[in-house]
């Protein structure tokens, strides 16, 4: 077999086989091809896509480069293990509220995350704002964490889907990310490799996620479903919004404040919205309840009780983190500056643009370009409003948080075009799109 | 200006600007690019193509990233330097024949040839099977030999548009060589780099070339013709049939030998047809000739007269090959093996596949796959009988020569399958298709 003649193959539309697809991803992790020939392939895919046949032996020859977690120490505490993943989004700190929830009502969770480059820091980032929590955990680790304690959050490992990260290295420069079944295949790979039996996917779009349509939204969901399916995984996808970012606060230690302020009890509509559903999901599919009413009432427990955010403090003490954060918020690292956006005149929110709310906090430090950029954990966004709230002439909007002085400027005359204030009241907007 | 974003801007249709193009090349040139990233704009142009505006920027590109040949030295013997270029095909020996008989009427060449790979040896394989015959000309070598005999023929510099070889080499391993603006801009690129004010094109389709059908040959030709036009030089394209071998010779010393028969005035139909074109074509564009009329009756007093053979001695001599071929063909080395095909029945000669032929060659070793095969010149094929030709069971069709026996007997196999005769008397066939 020759790689060119693959490429060939690819270019004029034609199917790969098991073998082929085998092929390529041992080429690509023997170092027996080149790069220029990898991503000359890869933008054949683009172009002529692959099937879904085709991309679940994709997936599984990635899965197979490299190491695949055993969970099933686990499953003496539950049958089956359950993990969630979102494909990213403005204010995106669920991750932070459903693993301790679901952890609290016996789904035990051995996460792995990613920081990724964005305008705010991912998972991992906004964790180790936490002071002390480490997240670079080995695998065995991770694992006698879950046991001790119900969950833990690891950064993710090479030993996992390596050629995963060589593809995904290669189509960064070579403009060849935007390919459905590229995505799908990275993702599920990812997962499935991760050793979870039952995965719960948010896949977003709107202004603020990398997908501008819920149509988009619903083919990636539906390739990631069915490329599990194939390889005998369950999977299930919410389609959301990402018009506008999730809850109130945009950054890192803001963000990790409000999903703890959120396992108080003190929920924003539409982070309940989405958590309650991606929980009820995990819980039904698990058997762990009958129904989602059932479902419901056992998260609303978990809340009230105080048991969800006491996994919190759990997985914040079992990763070396500082425990007190839970109650006294000034433990984490404070920003030195402070600003404040004003309503320009009565009325109700209409809109406020997830893209560019994430475009400020990246001024203000929050986010990474490259993997060497240094994020400024305290710097961030707290929207004092949100969609469809009332505002007075005067009110204040939105606090920006920063560690120089210099970058408050651009950021706060670029957070108030993110605002749209209307004369009238707003209807309210559904969050969750469709479940697949 | 990042190579990404081009890459991105290709993979989408846009059009690239001039300074876009400019900004390839030269990255491609200084190494700040990667061959993953040109590799992937390769793969993009291939789908989303170029426009002719692009197109003709690029191969400008290609021009200024080497010299380009001065031949206006040549001026004081004729106002234009004309030059010729064949898409390839088998048995293709025009080059051989139309450069003595143009500088018999004048027009003085400075031509530039490939090796080539395939499945016999390219023109300067072809000269190499004269005893002597070099071709490594430095460039003002070449210049100084046209000036004192009005020929000379040297194998392709690198000094010459170093930007095509460099983007050869990763097309040809990245499937990415079958796209017209590449192939387009690669031929112009390197023909007006060579110094010529006008060149015939000869662009060939059939199953012993690499294009199939006339209109994809028309479409290349098109191409070719309106890039030059664009960048201030004149071209002609004919387009030609290459359904079965040119002439009855195929393989290297052969090929020579039917090339001196020919201007010996022993012509074969097609080979005269399509010679007697483009040297009409040339003196006629060149206003040596006023019309075609013209240029017959000095193209046919140019061979009857010996004139264009005393040229073709003229170019072995001053380019240290053994003049004394022309009279005596056992001074080309000898293969040790013969063997003779013979027809299995009466009938007419309907088809002699081209590509077939071709492939008996390279059996015989006249042609090579890698750059460093050593081409075999005295191997090849004689094709006794040709296109519309009767034949009585037994009589010989072909004669293979080798001089491996081992080689001879799949080759003679192979070569009996390209031949098909029929009860009926064939009609001719047109070479020429169309002239662009």
């Amino acid at each position: 077999m020759r790689f060119v003649d693959l490429i060939d193959k690819k270019k004029k539309g034609y199917e790969h086989t098991k073998e082929e697809i085998q092929f390529i991803i041992d080429s690509l992790m023997n170092g027996s091809v080149e790069d220029y020939q990898v991503s000359a392939w890869l933008m054949a895919v683009y172009f002529k896509g692959m099937s879904l046949e085709e991309t679940a032996n994709f997936t599984k020859a990635i899965i197979d480069s490299g190491e695949v977690i055993d969970l099933s120490a686990l499953h003496e505490i539950c049958p089956h293990v359950a993990d969630k993943h979102s494909t990213g989004g403005v204010g995106d700190k669920i991750t932070l509220i459903l693993i301790p929830l679901l952890a609290s009502c016996g789904v035990p969770i051995a996460k792995l995350s990613g920081r990724g480059l964005g305008h705010t820091g991912g998972t991992i980032d906004k964790l180790e704002s936490i002071p002390g929590f480490r997240t670079d955990l080995e695998i065995e680790d991770l694992i006698e964490k879950v046991k001790n304690v119900g969950l833990a959050i690891g950064s993710q490992t090479k030993r996992l889907t390596p050629a995963d990260g060589k593809l995904y290295a290669l189509r960064d420069v070579t403009a060849t990310v935007d390919a459905v079944p590229l995505i799908a295949s990275s993702v599920v790979s990812k997962k499935i490799a991760s050793g979870a039996d039952y995965v719960v996917l948010d896949v977003k779009y709107g202004s603020g996620a990398f997908l501008k349509t819920a149509q988009e939204a619903e083919e990636l969901a539906n390739w990631m479903v069915n490329i599990a399916d194939k390889l005998g995984k369950k999977f299930h996808a919410v389609i959301t919004s990402m018009e506008q970012p999730l809850g109130r606060a945009v950054g890192n230690a803001v963000e990790v404040i409000e999903s703890i302020d959120f396992l108080k009890g003190n929920m924003t509509s539409d982070i309940k919205e989405l958590t309650y559903e991606m929980a009820a999901l995990t819980l039904v599919t698990l058997n762990i309840c009958q129904n989602n009413d059932e479902a419901y009432n056992m998260i609303d427990e978990a809340i009230s009780s105080g048991s969800a955010l006491e996994f919190l403090k759990r997985l914040i003490t079992s990763q070396e983190g500082n425990p007190l954060v839970i109650d006294n918020y000034r433990l984490f690292a404070q920003p030195k500056y402070m600003r404040q956006i004003f309503a320009e005149r009565d009325g109700y929110v209409s809109n406020v643009d997830a893209y560019k709310t994430a475009y400020a906090c990246k001024l203000l430090g929050a986010g990474r370009e490259k993997k060497t950029d240094i994020i400024d954990y305290s710097a961030g966004v707290y929207l004092n409003k949100i969609y469809s709230e009332h505002v007075n002439k005067g009110d204040v909007l939105a606090t920006l948080y920063a560690n120089d002085e210099s970058k408050l400027e651009m950021a706060q005359e670029f957070l108030k075009t993110a605002y749209t204030i209307s004369d009238y009241e707003q209807s309210s907007r559904a969050l969750i799109f469709k479940i697949i």
